[in-house]
């Protein structure tokens, strides 16, 4: 095990910046149950481990650290004991018939359960607007937890994806038809919009089949995360 | 306008901890869009108001701060120049078919979303037990959007209250029948349990259909927002 030098700190620190974590195609995971998770399932991906306990061991980079510079490091509240730098995953998308196209998500952890909610439906394809926000961003990869790892993110201008594609494209909509009113989609792109402010106007034109799910009480509407795994687990039925 | 004095900052972040906020049956909103929406809705519930803003106009106690003393005042990383003290609302259940059961949610993020999802849905009893995160948690106010006047919530010791009932005890569990077997619920109790652990061992004992949501894909689980959402969507159909 190699003792963490000042500079170290400094680099993991820089990852905070998507910009950093874009140049070097790294991004940072915190936490026992994800680091383990990668180490199991993708231990080629990881960079380098940093730990503040005693005995951890990994065959690989492994950085020692007291817990105090680990909380110089983490973006936790609570630092954990073991952080992992980790390289960008691309997945590549199974043929699914199903595209999930996200149209300016900023919560990052909305964003995280998104994906974790694809994956559970088995969309291995996300498309996002250049506005929504990054998924290497550390609340999005707690809240993915791993998924990342299984479905393919990429950033479009999605005007321009949607103007190209042939496939029908379903939005999430107030004033759409009511989602049991549709069959499950053999392939198309399910557009879903911003937290606060919806589909943008120039998105909501691309719509073919707009959905929306019926609701009785008083909520002005779903969180978006909800929304979406409500309309996956009907969409993508068997 | 009055002058905030330094005890009325103390007693606002007071407030902060559960036993103040129980003791004094009052919680802190934050943020000008649900402030204005309480102001709107229910404004017999609002205490006071403090504002960092020179021309904000309302009809009862409100109190003038500058913006270093919201910064010492609020929870949020970002203070709103809008705040209001509310007295804790405690709406009457509708006489709704379907009940939630929250076995120790812990994420006040997930809790605010479940809350406003059975707003949504119409279900108006949330039965919480007892290790259940407090819904007048700054966090769970937020993602709760307002629902949180429309849906009577309590705490109770759920094994006690699902041992005295007579109705039929739905519960989400991996090893359930899948969803598209259930009819809606017309009257019935439906368990959802804690983020990483699931429903607790002496719940599960009491549960009477066991409903799974079917995946494909790789995640491990869905998160818990997600699922009740799922859930409802179908159990509380038409």
């Amino acid at each position: 095990m190699e003792v963490l030098s000042k500079n170290k700190i400094k680099w993991i620190r820089s990852l905070r910046l998507k910009k950093n974590r874009d140049a070097e195609k790294l991004f940072v995971v915190e936490g026992t149950k994800m680091v383990q998770e990668i180490i199991d399932q993708w231990p080629e991906a990881i960079e380098c481990l940093v730990t503040s306990s005693n005995d951890f061991q990994f065959e690989g980079t492994i950085y020692h650290c007291d817990p105090s510079e680990m909380k110089a490091i983490t973006s936790l509240k609570t630092p954990s004991s073991l952080l992992a730098v980790v390289k960008q995953p691309n997945p590549k998308a199974a043929n699914s018939g199903l595209i999930l196209a996200l149209d300016g998500i900023q919560d990052p952890g909305n964003m995280g359960t998104i994906i974790r909610t694809a994956d559970w439906f088995g969309v291995s394809e996300i498309i996002c607007s250049i506005e929504t926000v990054d998924i290497f961003n550390p609340k999005v990869i707690q809240s993915s937890m791993g998924s990342l790892f299984r479905v393919q993110c990429s950033y479009v201008n999605l005007v321009d994806y949607l103007e190209n594609t042939e496939l029908p494209i379903y939005g999430a909509l107030m004033e759409g038809k009511e989602l049991s009113n549709f069959d499950p989609i053999q392939r198309g792109i399910l557009v879903m919009g911003n937290e606060g402010n919806g589909v943008s106007p120039e998105i909501i034109e691309k719509i073919t089949h707009a959905v929306h799910i019926p609701g009785k009480g008083g909520a002005e509407s779903l969180n978006v995360s909800v929304a979406t795994g409500i309309l996956l687990a009907h969409l993508t039925k068997k």
